[in-house]
């Protein structure tokens, strides 16, 4: 697939999902790369930053993708020949889809070992990461349950139940309201990530927040299950996290809601719970406590701040 | 209406609502008297005492029930002759009728003193009383805004934020996994209740407990409108107050959950917020802390505890 | 002295203080009594009221003011002949003058308990009902330091200290932003209050509140020194103590802040320490956890909630 | 037997326990009463506040004692005759006998009701009380399993488990220490009390508190039962409960201390668990807030604060 | 200017503020590095370091001082001739100079990214750093608000309102103590710092951590805006951070002082804010949290822990 | 001592203590190596590695042992020649029993700065690491206080005690159920650790966790004192320290429990304390907030995480 058409596709939402968008743009470089004859490291340099360039703005708010891209490019501007350059995207470009396709298996092998036989868990909303940790713990024997909320407006929980029914799993469906009303009963709550700010922050499906309250009142464990791509760079430099509003008429009918004049009907698809209610953050690199995201941005996502720093410069003149 | 069509209508929930059913109860005492013609005071006493109790055992679990009935037949039994006890329970019936059908504008003027001009308030569920303030404080010309929650799974808050529509008065719409995202905008948060226990716990609403937690972390008050009949007698012999557990078809269609066989879906109706989360509770008769749980029964519903412990003793040897 | 001179007196604040106004009050009515000559008991009352009107209508929204007024006339308005009335009246404004002349040395007696031998007290601004608990502690022998705040912007701090110092009890002057530097040395903080709200909620000098929250941070104690007078009944029915916002000249000079036109000066003389940091208040009838202000309320000062209930619907009308 | 020699046994502890010595001090009033022959209501009423006097000054930290004594000489003092007070004494004696004796198993009926089938409970120490609510509720049929502590340095967490095991309930044997590991596990805390000021600070075996807070971090709610005699009247004189400072040798021989000569052991006997920390108080008179401590002491035990304040502040002058 | 004249304008604080001491010293050494002609690499470092030495004995407690010295000295100690030497010492005493003199700026840039439109903000004292950040916010045409503290006793709130009015950003005046009373109407607090620990506690102005507790309890977040060279390496080796105690003078004149022969006058200049009430630190280098402390110490400030241990180590044995 | 006495001196628990196991395992490397006379590096890393693989089976959930084998074996593992790795063998062994040996001393040197003049301490158990600090801030002439919690069931507070005594400090010996009761006079909790987890979580003797809780409640700082090698690298990986269960007999005798067929006799040695109740850990390379445990694993005892995975990896398959 070209580069533009794998632009066009995530920027229309046809490819969707942190993983599967980062991983199509890193393919689309490599695409790119076969499709050029640079004459030139600078040439090879400059047409390679645009393809970038070009990825990178079908979605500015997402989190993956400046990390995917980075990942990859970052070697590549070090490069010291046209070959060793091209070398290196083809290897850092595999790499990159090696451990972003294995993440979620290995995230699954670090997190079941935090549920014990005979625990009851809660999740929210669908994450692949947070369920492949369920699903180990099961394989490995475990005798688990699990309420699963039902996440309003788009129900994503009975996307939940179904795998866990599928698997075996007991489970138990329970609107996002009766949260509290289980928590005592609750050994650990699990949850995935949308994206991770510096201070630990963790952005998430909307409820997602009162839950880990709820969970800090009655001292029940949280994990959160992520992907080290879900780390969010910028807010080292003080960017905030943006929270989408979505359509108001996946939570009332335009033609309900329309009928009442003095009504607003708000849509935030995410919350942010403060790092305070996370116990860890399990990755496919190890388990961490929230406040050691700005290692992971570092040492894992490879992101030089310096450097860094004056891109964001140029981006910050640009805004104003 | 007769005494056993009245019972036969709140025991099929014909007649529903606390202020509903507890009035019916009274009306029904009042018709009893109408149609029976006792020789003695004596004779008077036991027809009347065996009405009540036709009366109470249609909804054992319902607070309103025996709140209404004791309030009348307490005074009843004090009198000294057969003209005044059916003197008594006229005019305790006609008074417990005059109080109840108030109640509710009386707790909308007290509570509406709580509202200040420019109050961003939160309400969940659909409570007359609770709306009532919000209304009252909007008549007085109160520049006000409310956030309602949907209420998963029977979307009470559409009807809450079409009354305050009709009103002309702001409302904001979310799903109930939102509270906490828009907390710390809110002003006063303003609830009603199913029941409140001795300790100050008040039952309502499932999801009510955890906006409570939520506005108790950020420092905003909650107020709980309630009329006085709402108090639990029974709670101060340690009795808990019961959780209905609904339908889960409210939940989750039969078709969609018979598929899946390791899914239970539970539908609890109500939960249960701690005192410490409540800051006034405002019945017709004032407003008090939560800890004064046990003078509402006292005073304004006029338990005397001695008295009411053989009777539950009664019930108690029954329950075994 | 006149009634109408008291009244004067009390509008300018030539009289001021809470147990003065009262005081005041109550002989004033005294005094119009003795020049008063009815024909009947109906028209006593009518002139007592009058007057009772009149001393009230100075200070709309002092506590004390229709607490020691009601003390006195809501005996009165019980009598059965016009001597009894007037015999009333005598007898219940000694009482009231007599009480409230001894209450802060009776609350000195019962806070000194609360002291022990070696303790390191922390007030804030200068109670008297405070002061009179730690003078009385140290005449009994116990060896206590006093850490007492500067109470910017009236500096009520300096008074506070130099009745300590002429005690001879050691004492440590700091300024108001210091209380939680030194709140892990202190054993125990006692304070006045200006008003105390049905739900507990103690308005006292602002400041006191984050001394409050400081001290609950630190499992330190707090104590509430108050003339039972200072119970607010007005807040059974919702009513909101007003925070009397003072001449912001206090906080700056005028001509240092007439030059600063985006910046506006708030004085608050007042701010709302919530019953859950506060453990107990200290009155001349015993000491009581702050939840119970509504029994201070309705069996020292003898409110009955239901007279008093149309009395405040009639205000209510006339506010809107 | 005779006042002197029921004196003499409660001082020497050889009657010991807060409802023993209660009974025994009324039994000694009886016989009083029985042995002497008083010309006038005066003389006996003189006598019998000597025999009062003389019972009381056996303990004077005792909590039981003054409640006892006070239930019944208190009607006694109101008496118009010399017969009146005779009778007076014996029906009022007889009253605190007979409630006395079933308060712990009324406690036992309804504070039952707060143990649900299933429920893993936590006690600490030895309470009567407390076990007669685990006893009830295993009685009638509930699959209850209880975490008890060792109770340093007396060990009665033996006695409990003892006391368990005999009734076929399930127990597990913890020190002290242990109380946190576990309370995640714990559905309900159930301790006894020896005494609660009137701020509804509870007074009971060292330790308690901590297991308070414990329960309090996770959730789980901590019921106290305790019969009515154990609300300290003295404490709304601000009077502070003495915590007694028990034998060190029971916590390290004095064989090993005395070669320690840097070392001192403490050995208090109590602590005080804060009224934040309690959920429900359980008394044979029914559950209450903590914060209601105060109306148990007026209400139930009859304790006239004003007069009380007159008896206290002799008292107190003879303290200094 | 020479040495010597610097390391006197630093002792007699002619020389004040963190930033320009840390750049006086670092021009110092420069300075004399132009003065001086060794012989030799071993000379030539033996000479600076003695002049680092007596630049650092001026202020023993300042946190900049040794920052700045050891970030130019630290490589200086590596070069392998003394030409290298030279220009290692030259380029890093530019490198830091350049730095620090735009450190505020990129403060601004990054800490106003957290501001967000219609933010009503709250500051204390006046510090440059938090200032940039408000101001910038400001610049970019956020319509923000902002509370000011007083500031006793050195009324440094007095120079923030002017900045702001100058700036016309909408500000307010309040005392210290009304913090609390206005923090449920705040977006954001944000405040400089003095020293921060390698726990991230924060040592800033009297009075922050008052008000970072009572943003906690209101669950408004916490932003400090710091330079790197304020985070203090010693603290890792235990050494606690010295709190000022300033002149009592500043809060009591003398004169008023002097009489009171029990009182005591105590003036902190400074107080400490746990690293729980903050949520991220604002430097130059980026935005972290408060537990990544050692992180910029290591980093950014280039610390190497081990030799460090060693000059301490001298330090120790110096201070017994 | 030969390789195999050694391991069997380890199993059996001859050689006990975190710091004494880790010296004894890498001397019997150091004897191993000189047993063997290997052709090839090859060989050589061979017979090696099975010598530390029969180390490390010795006592599985030891953290102190792989730690120790790895600061070792990893750099042996990158040699280039026999001579190479035989020499680093040895350097790198000798560096660990150097640090480790000093480790305590060290720990004492840090740990004491935070002991202040005048503080009143509290220790639970009795930890080298926690003494250390003590004594040396005794040394220092710093005039404290310590509080000794008995430890239950195997009573080492005893122990600490002892030595307290013999140093002259002035102890106070109490039962672990005390801890609360005197936390209010405590200026700083000082414990030692068997291991922390990277979350920060510190496993400690049982009755840890609620001592510092109840320190959290009353804002008195509790400080760590443990050598790195306590860190624990697996919890990295999701593994859980896992705590062990001792003879049930340590706390009830076997006769006695024996007789109570209801009973179950616990005894968890550890329980775990979470980071947010630890103010900093004390380690022989500095102080950090618990939240860096992950720098500790990775920069001191130099564990390369992608390696460590696919160790574990093997392990991990192993055990299913």
């Amino acid at each position: 697939m070209s580069l533009y058409k794998t632009a066009e596709k995530i920027q229309t939402m046809e490819i969707r999902g942190a993983g599967k968008i980062a991983r199509a743009a890193v393919e689309a470089l490599k695409e790119h790369d076969r499709t050029i004859d640079p004459a030139s490291l600078a040439d090879y340099l400059e047409e390679m930053e645009q393809a970038a360039g070009i990825l990178l703005a079908t979605r500015p708010t997402a989190v993956s993708l400046p990390n995917a891209l980075h990942f990859v490019m970052n070697s590549v501007r070090k490069a010291s020949s046209l070959e060793e350059a091209r070398e290196v995207l083809r290897s850092r470009a595999d790499a990159f889809i090696e451990t972003s396709t294995t993440a979620v298996e290995r995230i699954g092998e670090i997190g079941a070992r935090h549920i014990s036989d005979g625990d009851v868990l809660m999740t929210h909303c669908n994450s692949q990461a947070a369920l492949a940790c369920i699903l180990e713990a099961h394989r490995q024997g475990k005798e688990i349950e699990v309420f699963a909320t039902e996440v309003r407006p788009r129900n994503q929980g009975l996307l939940t139940v179904r795998t866990l029914n599928d698997a075996g799993i007991p489970a138990h469906f329970i609107v996002d309201s009766a949260a509290r009303y289980w928590m005592n009963d609750i050994d650990l709550v699990i949850v995935g990530s949308d994206a991770i700010a510096v201070n630990g922050a963790v952005v998430n499906k909307i409820g997602t927040s009162q839950i880990a309250l709820a969970a800090h009142e009655a001292r029940t464990n949280l994990v959160v299950a992520a992907e080290t791509y879900k780390f969010a760079p910028r807010t080292i430099l003080g960017e905030l996290i943006e929270i989408e509003e979505r359509d108001p008429e996946e939570v009332l009918p335009a033609d309900v809601a329309g009928g009442l004049r003095y009504v607003t009907v708000h849509n935030p698809a995410f919350d942010v719970t403060p790092a305070e209610y996370v116990d860890l953050i399990v990755t496919e690199q190890g388990a961490f406590p929230p406040e050691l995201a700005y290692l992971i941005i570092k040492d894992y996502l490879g992101w030089d701040i310096r450097e860094f720093q004056k891109t964001f410069e140029i981006d910050h003149r640009d805004q104003e």
